[in-house]
């Protein structure tokens, strides 16, 4: 297919998408509701077209000798479409964003003004191999009154057209118009580039992959994106702090899960109590295999560490591998985060409430902590239900990305013949 | 000067201006204050020197040769000093917004969550020729906790220097860093190219100016922009208007101050009530001497209407010119604004309770209205103080860009000891 004829293709989909918001934004929460049940129903009830759909997409990307752990990402079986069945239910239960009354004010001349949060109006998703974002994203925007425009990894587009094709058997039913719910129906990069452009049409562009996906969609786009660059995450282990508490925490933030954003990638430790922690601490990382790059003074308290090169400081492992440096005070812990610190999630372990104010003022990050694993940034653990990534970024949404994160507000003014004077 | 070096002296004063962000979160509302009572007086005693440096600049525009309108916009007399030290004593009045806590979340494993109101950072502020704006801005930035990058037009360059220079004198006595107010130091272009791709040093580009700065700024923009695109504004009078509450609105919606972004440019009307109402507003709008551009059927009501031309849809006149548009029913006045507004304000003039309510909610806009006229559409009126502009964007902030609006958030996150499990 030729550049213009995607590009025709694209435009076309995203202007019924774009459309369908007109009637999204009349819908009750009842209406929406029962759209996701439909959903729900019709994926587990149609689970064998999907699952064969993508045995195509996975035969396809082994034979082409795709990584076994991307393999892994794109293979869907009963258990994992059973998950996405989960995950719809799931939103159905989380409160309905839309309508929410965020500010009243009455005004001296009577005029009574009220800020409501209404939908962003059409999101474009822009994800890699994972088939079930297809559901998990679309359930999220019609719950919050949004249009979705999809657009998945090539390796993943059998599966991707099978699952949109089964949802848009079950709206059909419903008062949920099918267009709301977009696929891009072209393989070729040239519609994710044709999405990027479409200002006015897409409101939002969501990129949901590797860093670099995320750089490219971000560079390239005339759409304002929301992004999620990395997690690069810090624990500071302050002076005061309790060692044992310290040990438990950073060994959760790095090890119960390393390839996650929220995990520790650099743990900090105030010189005073750096011999005596880090030993024990190096005791209990061995136990997971975890790999220690440290400055030169880790490296004299811990004689296995590898030296630790500036790279090491702004480097995302997603892996069991932990950089280590001693620090002389807070003020170093907060200069080093603020340096090499992605915006995503800082800890401060210790015990005195002045110091740890103070990190919590001064460090500058979606979600910051006194004496908890950062392994908490996300929307679930913050009780804000599901989610579709964390932002790193600062307008608009930071840190969890959830419902109230994909709506907008307008202003509602009720009057009785005001003028301005 | 050359590229390079304008670069050059442009990254060097942003990064001050990034750097004293580390210094501007710790500052208590009180210090804030008292740097702007400080800026206050310091333009009150040194209003000479900055009536001096502008008067260079009006003798420039006037041998240029440059509209009377830029003229006027660009002279600072005594008056208008006064104007410019009252805005930043408002600003005092103010509520702070930093620290405000948005929601706090308690979760069952104890942790504590808050959800903060924190400054964004580095806001970058690009304008034409008014040299108020250079202090207007750079106090809601102060009190909001961000750094500041003015860059005003070049026409208004001594003016600008003059203004800024006042504030550096009058910072350097209080516990604000001077970089916190910074102004590019450079004449060029080239410095607004510059500043549009440091990314990760200025967070939010707002530009304050007409459609073609907006529209190249928005164009050329690395940094996410806030921007106001224009204000094709409507008002719809419904079938079961009072109509003389609807004449009082239209008249005023289109003359009190044409030339603002909230004032009506076209004005829809209800088909059953159209002869009757037409007929008595035309009278009242021929005082203003208002040009009406009518459709076949205002044409046939009123004699003396030009014909309205497509074009004439969606023209943000500002003017004493208005269009006007006879439709059959609330519908196809929701399609005609959704068509062709801006998505700035919009009106109903009815009775029927239903009707207002179905206007209210399927009309896309940053502020709806029923039985009000649309000028009401600023920070002021809304009761929200001072504001930057009218966002006309989704994303982040829409409708008056207040204090609140150049702000973020973060979560802070209590703990004691909790992990993952």
């Amino acid at each position: 297919m030729n550049t213009i004829s995607v590009e025709k293709q694209v435009i076309e989909v995203v202007k019924a998408a774009k459309a369908s918001t007109r009637r999204l934004v009349q819908l009750s929460t009842e209406q929406k509701n029962a759209a996701l049940e439909a959903i729900a129903q019709a994926i587990e009830t149609q689970a064998d077209a999907i699952i064969a759909a993508n045995a195509l997409d996975v035969k396809d990307a082994q034979a082409k000798g795709l990584s076994k752990a991307l393999v892994d990402r794109l293979t869907l079986n009963e258990q994992r479409i059973q998950g996405m069945v989960a995950s719809v239910r799931a939103v159905i239960q989380l409160p309905d964003p839309v309508g929410e009354v965020l500010r009243t004010i009455e005004r001296p001349n009577g005029l009574s003004i009220h800020k409501v949060r209404v939908p962003l109006g059409v999101i474009g998703i822009i994800y890699e191999s994972r088939p079930n974002v297809t559901c998990d994203c679309a359930a999220l925007c019609l719950k919050s009154g949004n249009a979705v425009v999809l657009r998945g990894g090539s390796e993943s587009f059998r599966s991707n057209q099978a699952i949109h094709q089964v949802i848009q058997s079950a709206l059909a039913n419903t008062d949920v118009p099918q267009a709301a719910v977009t696929l891009v129906p072209v393989k070729e990069r040239a519609g994710v580039d044709c999405m990027l452009g479409l200002v006015g049409l897409i409101d939002i562009i969501i990129p949901r992959g590797g860093e670099s996906l995320i750089r490219k969609i971000s560079a390239d786009s005339k759409i304002p994106v929301i992004k999620h660059a990395k997690g690069v995450c810090h624990t500071y282990v302050d002076s005061d702090a309790d060692l044992a508490m310290a040990k438990s925490i950073a060994v959760n933030a790095k090890c119960q899960r390393p390839g996650v954003c929220n995990a520790m990638e650099t743990l900090l430790v105030h010189q005073d109590i750096a011999k005596a922690y880090l030993l024990e601490l190096a005791e209990a990382l061995k136990a997971f295999n975890v790999e220690i790059r440290g400055c030169d003074r880790t490296q004299a308290i811990l004689a296995d560490a590898k030296a630790a090169t500036e790279a090491d400081w702004d480097t995302e492992y997603l892996d069991m591998i932990l950089a280590i440096r001693i620090v002389d005070s807070l003020e170093s812990a907060v200069d080093h985060i603020q340096q090499y610190g992605s915006g995503h999630s800082e800890a401060i372990i210790n015990q005195k409430q002045s110091t740890a104010q103070a990190f919590l003022r001064d460090v500058d990050a979606a979600a910051v902590y006194v004496n908890a694993s950062t392994r908490f940034t996300d929307g679930y653990e913050f009780g804000l239900g599901a989610e579709m990534g964390i932002s790193t970024d600062r307008l608009h949404a930071r840190g969890p990305v959830a419902l109230e994160e994909l709506t907008t507000y307008k202003y509602i003014v009720y009057g009785t013949g005001q003028i301005k004077e």
